[in-house]
């Protein structure tokens, strides 16, 4: 799914550049953000996990959990990014079933590239 | 959340005893299923990375991403478990918005966990 109508949901945007953190791992953390342009870089462990641009979400998790940011997110170009506050989250969730299974699939894939990168034990 | 309404909606039981597989990652798999009781395992990569009981869910992963199972499953103890097809999953999606939210955080608990394991670069 594209999230861009997410995008227009909120009103505020955050313009970031190129090599500034957008969220550090272990940070409060309470809205889910849309790239709205440019590119991000996912950090976990010091490794870059995911790039996403245009219409793709970050930061769902700590929203949903109520738990710190679980990753470092760095803007990798220059970029605008949309906040989605709890609130309009859980609208979405409520009123589009099709956003929440986006989210689902979103975390589905995320979580399998995780696995397969899981450390033995 | 607990899924034990989940577990209602499913006509089938299927009976496993202990140490049998239910599922092993690579398999193809179109169903959810929910522990009705007993105990199962979650293996990735030879590794149990999560014990789940009654009204607890497995599967979910391959039914939303139409991919192979991305773990085995074992049954840790004898157990039932009820499987939900992806028709009654994307309806309970579509008509409970608090079920389909209970996944974002079950995918959301999986993934934070998943990613405290991931291998450095």
């Amino acid at each position: 799914m594209d999230f861009q109508v997410l995008s227009r949901l909120g009103g505020e945007r955050r313009h970031y550049t190129a090599g500034e953190v957008i969220f550090r791992s272990g940070e409060p953390g309470d809205e889910l953000l849309v790239v709205r342009s440019g590119t991000v870089a996912i950090e976990v462990r010091g490794t870059i996990v995911e790039r996403l641009g245009e219409s793709e979400i970050f930061g769902e998790m700590a929203l949903v959990e109520a738990k710190p940011r679980s990753a470092t997110v760095i803007a990798e170009t220059d970029c605008v990014v949309v906040p989605i506050s709890e609130k309009q989250f859980l609208a979405m969730v409520e009123y589009a079933p099709t956003f929440a299974l986006a989210v689902i699939r979103v975390l589905a894939h995320r979580l399998r590239e995780s696995n397969a990168h899981r450390r033995a034990a």
